[in-house]
């Protein structure tokens, strides 16, 4: 019995609904498909909650459900899983947050929240508050450059929290606040010292930064400040590799995937030219994820953010061109790679473009296998299509589906 | 992005099975329901296990599940719904009964259960007890008047128990029984020895009653003693409004139904001409929706008994009225307050018409939104087309669709 090798495509925010400039049909409806349309006749399809009917998913819980870990249980916040993806690495109780470069005047009132949002100088700043900020009172500082102004900060110390409040007021005029505990634990009144000494210290570092004067004689706003918000403290989460035995490689361009991946133990492959937006890479990231499945992984995850991205944007041909280009990713790797793998190609939650934001509206799910499978028979892979198909699943299903349908399954019982 | 108003409308023990007299279609295969054929092109449908497939539900459980609260673990018992019901404060630990007035001979043998069933004088019956009763061993104690011949008994004081007997032995020519505690605790023993008690001293009151005088010289059997049952403890349930964000409104003459309503905090409303019945007048039930859609409530929870009365009579053409009304409930909300809303039609379970009681069979759903939703397409609303339609849930899935489809729903996650 032939294990195959499982390729895993999740087009980030994928489902959608009726689109008005597509005459009633989803993006996916009217995007050009003919390399899915080629394998429906050894595929099954249908709908997909990746939490559960109703609930809107955030793109980290659902990541863990389709990866089989029950995110009531295991979802600890965002921050953790940023700061892994923009590179660090985290031990138990660490806790990190997310953060953006910001531009505040002498009284630390905001001029800007984003520093002017593409910020050239960035892992240049980041190097500069590596060196200068190694600690406050005692616990580790780590910054970590994440896309465009979005920084990442940690701290290491004994009995840390995260039941902390964000130093981001999240307007412009506001003061930089001050971070309060929001327990009554002593670690939160630890943090919350710590993140208010750390904000004093980041000011005087970059305002004092030749960075940022060479910015100002430009007449760019300074970065002279890192707002603070979503404070998670890490907890380490169980290995795909022990709890599935597959050997897992993600190829993925978006922090808050890397980040999901790296908790799971998996190798994560950013190849040169995907960016994680709509001006990505496709072939680049098809060229990496056939590299992968020819080496010894079992498993090879390829996210596409292009989806979800020209969603909250609004832009409903770039989300169909995404599609079309998903489309053509899969016909590459079963060109050049062969058909001899289960897919599974599905997204993490719809985010449909008129809405432009996450709806916990049901996601297609497409899975095909060279054999093993009744085909479903239906004439196209959509939201429309896939009501029709034997799928009605949720995300913590799609490990189990996909073990199955590669012959990796162990028997539960005797 | 909009809110919409969310207009939930249960028909008690709608779904049912193949009805010979109908010619092997279900009442709402054979009920004309233009109304709701009229919104299908914006509707999805489906099958809807309240607690589980094949699971019997009751009212009480089936309609917490519907609000989203697993009955399993907050349901404690039907006495205490009951008694909100009727107009019942409760407090945490207090002990609720559910009673009959019933008609005993001298030496406590039951001669009718019901006492005629319809007693005009229930009203002055209670009174007369709540002014002859007030305690008994230091435990207050309150009646309460119900429809026809029901009464809710309520208990409060320390340490109180629901795990007690019922006095009622559900038989004629049987004695009233001796409540007996079933566990072992202090508070079992003190609450039966209560209860006991309270049964005599309810006899000692209702035989010298001048009404049941009245009666008996009037030929009819005295309402001379209350037999108890279901015990049920108090305890406070999760609010509607705190859970969901939703400030909630239910139209409902069924005291079950209307003390499950207050248990969540809602505003219940039992417009003029409401009578829990099939004589009910559904119109007046449409005004009193259309008026709290009007004001500032955000979900509105119509209840309609008729279907499951009709059910339980076997009285197959007055089921097929009943939902014929619902329909035209329907068309009349939507008339008046405008297709603005997002409408969720189901039952709480089945109650099969030539079963006469309920069953675990799943119920037909229709989940109506007026934008948002890729519609099933599907010709008509019944059992047999909502098989064919994309929605196969529990009833603990509903709130959060509902959450979903008027744009009210939180992302869990980032």
């Amino acid at each position: 019995m032939k294990r195959f090798k499982i390729l895993l495509i999740v087009g980030d925010g994928l489902g959608d609904r009726q689109v008005t400039q597509l005459k009633g049909k989803t993006p996916l409806e009217a995007a050009d498909k003919p390399n899915i349309k080629s394998i429906l006749n050894s595929s099954i399809m249908g709908l997909m909650d990746p939490i559960g009917p109703g609930i809107v998913p955030g793109s980290d819980t659902s990541h863990l459900a389709i990866f089989g870990l029950d995110p009531y249980k295991y979802y600890k916040g965002r921050g953790s899983f940023e700061a892994l993806g923009a590179g660090a690495t985290l031990n138990e109780g660490d806790v990190a947050f997310r953060g953006n470069f910001a531009t505040v005047d002498s009284e630390m009132r905001i001029i800007d929240r984003r520093a002017g949002r593409k910020i050239d100088e960035a892992a240049d700043l980041v190097r500069e508050l590596n060196d200068k900020i190694n600690e406050i009172e005692g616990v580790k500082v780590r910054f970590y450059k994440g896309t465009e102004h979005r920084v990442s900060v940690v701290l290491s110390g004994d009995a840390m929290s995260d039941k902390v409040s964000d130093t981001d007021p999240h307007e412009v005029g506001s003061r930089v606040l001050q971070s309060r505990p929001i327990d009554s634990s002593p670690g939160s009144e630890k943090t919350a010292k710590i993140v208010n000494a750390l904000t004093q210290r980041i000011y005087q570092v970059l305002s004092e930064s030749p960075i940022n004067n060479k910015r100002k004689a430009e007449g760019l706003p300074p970065a002279n400040i890192i707002l603070l918000r979503g404070a998670s403290i890490h907890s380490e989460l169980p290995k795909l590799k022990d709890y599935t035995g597959l050997k897992g490689a993600a190829v993925s361009a978006t922090a808050l995937i890397k980040g999901v991946s790296k908790s799971l133990g998996m190798e994560v492959i950013t190849p040169p030219g995907a960016t994680g937006g709509i001006d990505t890479d496709y072939m680049a990231k098809a060229d990496a994820a056939i590299k992968l499945l020819e080496s010894d992984y079992d498993l090879v995850f390829l996210h596409v953010k292009a989806t979800d991205a020209a969603s909250h944007d609004g832009l409903v041909s770039e989300k169909v061109r995404a599609i079309e280009m998903i489309d053509r990713v899969i016909g590459k790797i079963f060109d050049i790679y062969g058909t001899d793998l289960v897919l599974l190609f599905t997204g993490d939650h719809a985010t449909p473009v008129e809405l432009k934001e996450h709806s916990g509206d049901p996601v297609p799910i497409l899975l095909y296998a060279p054999v093993n499978i009744i085909p479903d028979e239906l004439g196209g892979f959509d939201e429309r299509q896939a009501r029709h198909g034997s799928l009605k699943i949720i995300g913590l299903n799609i490990i189990n589906l996909l073990l199955n349908y590669s012959n990796r399954a162990s028997k539960y019982g005797a």
